[in-house]
């Protein structure tokens, strides 16, 4: 449908331009030390909510160039309705307390939705310079270290696997449960990661991650980088993930169905 | 006592030739995919460990050269005497289960001491380029965003204090009980960063680091570093860590006082 926009640049071009937008707006703030609570300037002055939004504005003011036709669903300001049924996801700091804490685990997700779930999507980080992409075109990681294709594990057993969560900081107690019913099924579980986690799980380096209490837009950008890798992404019923809420990740579909299994139990 | 040495080279020029030399040995085997558990070929062969020996043999077949009479105590092949009262302390990988997963949260630990502690420390984190140095010089942050001198927040009470942690993956259950007893009162905890956390202390970002469990090679350099900085690093009891054990590292004494009454009273 590219003949239809407005712009001959095509969705992954766009996705690309936005994420390079939402870099340069976003770096400046990251691990700013004038800005922490002993300097009486910036009472009141939240860096990484200031940063949230100025990167948001600049990717909703990009899209009315690019993509006038199209909706955007975004963290900070709300859903704004297309003509085509296509919706930008846009989350411009997934993370923010790892931002906050000037770790490089927060990121940029970026996805593209046709109604049937994301068909694009992008994890950046920018202090890294990492940028995961993934759509039909396939998926890849394009960072400081080169570029190379993405594909996620093969690992058949819960007993070989890796696990990445954010709890205990997320989930209520009965989520908490369901999440260590699986963890104490892992060979390792891992804390902390933010997005960073479902990038991994791209790259083929961790097999699992499992979260609770998300948005759409915290997963749409994940899903696509990890589908388009190899991966499954469902919620804890095995049904679909991209409206948020509860999460399952998995490297491949012998490993999902085996972390199904126990999350639907719990 | 440069002139002493076979070496024109100063101690800091050794600890950052020590780093260099590390990274290049490590870097080829991070995030190799060709070593993970679906490749036959892979079976038996431990990635980490690889690393960490060569990385160890390289760093100590340097120090033969640059700095025979000094005594060296590393992870992977235990401990030389010196003849001088000088020990460099290596862990060419702290964080082998983040190195495992991917995440760009391991380092290589660089100290070097001269009986009373670590006078010179480096955390070196190869993937990201990052390289925090301390030590009478002062304390910096060498990174591909460029070079900045590294100075401790002073955040004044744990309410508004950002505590890091390997739990709940490290320490006994009483351990465990103690670090939340602390938890409770900050304004957040994040878990899973490995060394990095320490570095994220020095660097302003972050306010206190509690850990146990752990090794003399695994504190000295973050120690070295983290005091230059100007934070404070003691054991539990206020006494010194840098033999491993349990370990408190605060970004100023005021903090480091409060977070000090909680746990000595657990």
């Amino acid at each position: 449908m590219t003949d239809q926009l407005p712009s001959a640049l095509s969705d992954l071009d766009v996705a690309h331009r936005l994420a390079d937008t939402a870099r340069a707006v976003i770096l400046p703030y990251f691990r700013r030390l004038d800005l922490t609570a002993d300097n009486k300037l910036a009472a009141g002055f939240d860096p990484v909510t200031e940063a949230d939004r100025a990167a948001e504005r600049a990717m909703r003011a990009l899209l009315a160039e690019l993509r006038p036709e199209d909706g955007i669903l975004g963290e900070e300001f709300g859903s704004q309705a297309g003509r085509n049924g296509r919706t930008w996801v846009l989350d411009p700091i997934d993370g923010t307390r790892g931002f906050l804490s000037g770790t490089p685990t927060w990121g940029v997700l970026i996805a593209l939705s046709e109604g049937a779930g994301p068909v694009l999507g992008i994890i950046d980080q920018p202090y890294t310079g990492e940028r995961f992409v993934g759509g039909p075109q396939g998926a890849e990681l394009i960072g400081p270290h080169g570029r190379r294709s993405l594909r996620t594990r093969q690992t058949a057993r819960l007993e070989e696997a890796i696990l990445f969560t954010t709890f205990p900081e997320v989930g209520s107690p009965a989520e908490r449960a369901a999440f260590e019913a699986v963890s104490r099924q892992v060979k390792l579980t891992r804390y902390g990661m933010d997005c960073y986690a479902y990038a991994l799980l791209a790259a083929g380096h961790i097999d699992l991650v499992i979260e609770a209490g998300l948005n759409p837009y915290d997963v749409q950008g994940p899903i696509a980088v990890i589908e388009a890798a190899g991966g499954v992404v469902t919620d804890w019923q095995g049904g679909r993930a991209d409206q948020g809420g509860r999460l399952l990740a998995a490297a491949n579909p012998v490993l999902h169905a085996q972390a199904l299994e126990i999350l639907r139990q719990a």
